[in-house]
């Protein structure tokens, strides 16, 4: 078993409502950067999982996602590795 | 110019406190998954900018992260490129 350290990014699905990018879309402009066009917020999730290879840590994290890290109806998600940290369990 | 999509991450310090991803741990626990070590919970945030080059679009992205995006106290953060939309802007 190795640890593995997986990043999960959710993210709102296009075409929904995200009050917090509009926010912080606002904060920007008014603090001078006209030029930012759209702000999507999402959550980035770093996992430290125990798993035997890569592809078994990663459909791990992506059964995670589907039970509980994302919500189906209203985001999409990414899985992807952060890093291999050897030794760090034995 | 060219339209440029950036991606923010935004991550607790470690050592730092994070209640939340404690939470998603103790959830991911009891959910059967015991395999899982730590979690720690950032922000993804993704920006549409208007910029000149990429390195310009990103030089905005971390100013942006200085001045409101992240709590430099608490927060580590790293932008990226997720991918030029081109002649999404004339």
């Amino acid at each position: 078993m190795s640890r593995y350290h997986l990043e999960v990014r959710v993210k709102p699905r296009p075409g929904l409502l995200d009050p917090q990018g509009k926010a912080i879309h606002g904060a920007l402009r008014s603090l001078g950067w006209p030029e930012v066009d759209d702000v999507r917020v999402g959550k980035a999730i770093y996992l430290y999982v125990d798993a035997s290879s890569e592809k078994d840590a990663i459909e791990k994290a992506t059964a995670m996602c589907r039970k509980l890290l994302a919500n189906p109806v209203t985001e999409d998600f990414e899985v992807a590795l952060a890093g291999r940290l050897q030794g760090a369990r034995a």
